[in-house]
């Protein structure tokens, strides 16, 4: 087994050519949501396989009725080297509103922030562009100064994780054989601050929903027919408000099902890393936690359950004022599940209780945008703890075992169709401002996530 | 007093050009909300000097701070002729949702509705281009045979009655001796049915509110922040349903102050008038009064005040899904006033209830939009007894004394500062979609409304 040392060295000489890798794929507007971006999304796959095959992969894009995956191989040191999967997303949320970002979303640049630390602009730097490329520089400093790496590495790009991914599924179950390995990496995730790595033991799930509550055949002038006609936003409003109850609990009937009561000791640690929730909410201009009474802000985030409507809209939402009431209005909801919370029973309760609400000459269409169960890997597998010693050596603070309130839904894949478990480690801040304005990664992060996986990968060997 | 069937003869006549001269009009796309408009309207009111001066008015186009005013005058037949104030606007609504119009909402076209009925197509056919001319050809039919018109005549046509009119009541206190007459004649209302012409006794107030709830200062990822940051939808639409108790009453401290109970006769006629609810609510698709309990459907739109969202929006609102939790969310609120309600004290009543809801780490800012009280004219005026007899003669049935659900901001203030009161009569139906996609005005409500002006003008003479 040889030393890492040169391996490390090496990733520092290169981080200028690290830099201009993650430019030119930033540059790339791979939005997956939005079908104008179609052809970019393509770019996107191209460019990366282009750059997987320069280090030695046997890489190639691959068509699905969506956007493309992007699958590589190469080789382990030996013949028993243990076999990783590796998992990232080329494909970004999309960017409105523009006129918010002070930067150019598709052009990067590296700029101060106001601590004084080095960041990286631009939408998908590092959701998840400069996540994943953190994974591919790290096998180039091994391939550069070994020429091997020391475990079999399977890549799996997708580009449509921001949009629900339709086309995942279909494909792990199409190639099965070719990507299944002993577990998965995925680098999606985030750090508990930044000096401290931190490895996701669990991950809420995802219900969303778009519900469209019709009420007259077409838009009704106010004063003729206000007082009279169904207003859709107040049907719709009344929907939204009776979510809640006045303890900030869900009221769906059988939605709290499966949800599990975290263990004293975890809920203590998490005590620990939090002493005041009003630092963490302080960034984001608030400080008041508004889920659930009587909980702490980790757990409700890592270990509760929720409803959050993620839009809305009805009616004349232009400048200036237009008496209307709107023939129709909707909105976009998501749940976030934890413990074994059913997505199909969440949902069916959801559209029960929409339904209830509904006058009878009124009518509500539903529209389904996924469903992913939650995730919780066990606290005590060897492969976090090899994970977790590596990501102490790197970072100024010990690694950190947290609770995750994001969706991930490829882990549950993974497990379900795959058989394999994930290792979740990321180098994301909760200040990156993915899915917002202003997106940005740490240089730090890029950095020391390069060698980050130069240890782990090391470490998995041992 | 000479005979008026020539004039009216002539009208028949004259009504394909009558027609050419509303479809000009229409084609102006001259939407006061919309500062790209600007142009337009300022063409709209040139095109009506133009017309006016053919016909031998003294006519101007007024500059103000906004769109221009058009005025115009022209004696009457002797130097004691009754004067009259005719008003009118020239300015329409945005035509959003463009996707819903069959037709181009500014190329006007005759076509047969489903029953066989002319109509004609269009943006601001009926609401108001369309009425504003009836009463312009009316005028020219007795050029046209007399060389003169029975009463004197002073126009008022206003280019921002669809954007709250802004610069109408320092137009009136600026140009009082000019506009002040012995009454006014206002059309921009309905008539009871296509056979029923209507004069409008009373007419419901309005005041305009837009609320912008302010959560976090950005977009939040709903993984992360879930259930721990203050979501602005949740707030918002908790303030809308709160708006209304379970009876369909107006929950603000205060509101139904000055609301007086409709006289029990005056209810038995409007009973009388629309024995099912369910058949004025069909045409729109619904069949259910939504509005106060125990009330009829007229009493609800003409007697009662209102609450009503007219447009929503906060967060992702675009395709597919964006798991956000928004920084701002708004809606536009108006109350439609009744009686004696103060359109200040609604206001400050309802700035109150939304900061009461606003939690301690959020905010909301307030943005006005507009505001007028409630108008009610004596149902025993001559003024309104000679031309309910015109009108009478004029349709297949008589004409009624109803009330209106829309706001004539412009009839309290001629009220108020010039000490006019307002004869309101129109030709426009209730299924003319002003304000909605494919707007319409009957042929017939356009050429029986020249000829209903012949007949009042003369009518008033006697």
């Amino acid at each position: 087994m040889a030393d890492i040392q040169n391996v490390l060295a090496r990733a520092d000489a290169n981080l200028p050519s690290s830099l201009e890798k993650l430019f030119e794929l930033v540059r790339i507007k791979s939005i997956s949501t939005d079908p104008a971006y179609k052809d970019e999304c393509r770019r996107a796959a191209d460019y990366l396989v282009g750059k997987l095959t320069e280090l030695g992969f046997d890489a190639s894009v691959r068509n699905t009725p969506g956007h493309p995956m992007v699958v590589a191989h190469m080789a382990g040191e030996t013949a028993d080297s243990p076999h990783v999967l590796f998992y990232g997303h080329y494909d970004v949320q999309p960017v409105d509103p523009l006129e918010l970002w002070t930067t150019d979303p598709f052009e990067p640049s590296i700029k101060d922030d106001e601590n004084g630390r080095k960041i990286i602009t631009g939408r998908g730097t590092s959701d998840d562009k400069g996540q994943l490329l953190t994974f591919v520089e790290a096998v180039r400093a091994y391939k550069e100064t070994r020429g091997s790496v020391p475990v079999r590495i399977t890549i799996l790009f997708e580009g449509e994780e921001e949009s629900g991914s339709p086309s995942l599924k279909p494909f792990l179950e199409a190639n099965k054989a070719e990507l299944t390995a002993d577990f998965a990496l995925v680098c999606d995730t985030s750090m508990w601050d930044a000096e401290t790595p931190a490895i996701s033991a669990g991950l809420r799930g995802l219900v969303g929903e778009e519900i469209v509550v019709k009420a007259a055949n077409r838009d009704l002038h106010s004063g003729y027919y206000g007082g009279a006609a169904a207003n859709p936003i107040h049907i719709l409003t009344e929907i939204i408000a009776g979510l809640h109850d006045a303890t900030g609990a869900v009221t769906l009937p059988g939605f709290y099902e499966g949800v599990e009561e975290t263990p004293a000791d975890i809920k203590a640690q998490w005590d620990e890393l939090a002493r005041n929730s009003e630092d963490l909410l302080k960034p984001i201009g608030l400080s008041i936690p508004s889920g659930e009474k009587g909980r702490s802000l980790l757990e409700l985030t890592w270990a509760r359950p929720t409803a959050e409507v993620n839009g809305i809209t009805g009616g004349y939402t232009g400048g200036g004022f237009k008496t209307v009431i709107a023939a129709q209005a909707s909105a976009k909801i998501s749940f976030r599940l934890v413990g074994h919370q059913d997505p199909a029973k969440v949902r069916e309760s959801f559209r029960a209780y929409v339904s209830s609400k509904i006058p009878a000459d009124c009518s509500v269409e539903f529209h389904e945008h996924g469903a992913s169960p939650a995730i919780h890997l066990p606290y005590d597998s060897p492969l976090l703890n090899k994970a977790k010693d590596a990501l102490s050596q790197e970072w100024p603070k010990p690694a950190v075992m947290i609770g995750m309130g994001g969706s991930i839904p490829i882990v549950g894949d993974f497990q379900k169709m795959l058989g394999m478990q994930s290792l979740l480690a990321g180098f994301a801040l909760a200040d990156d401002r993915i899915h917002s304005p202003n997106e940005k990664y740490n240089l730090e992060s890029y950095h020391k996530g390069i060698r980050s996986w130069i240890r782990i990968m090391d470490a998995l060997t041992r």
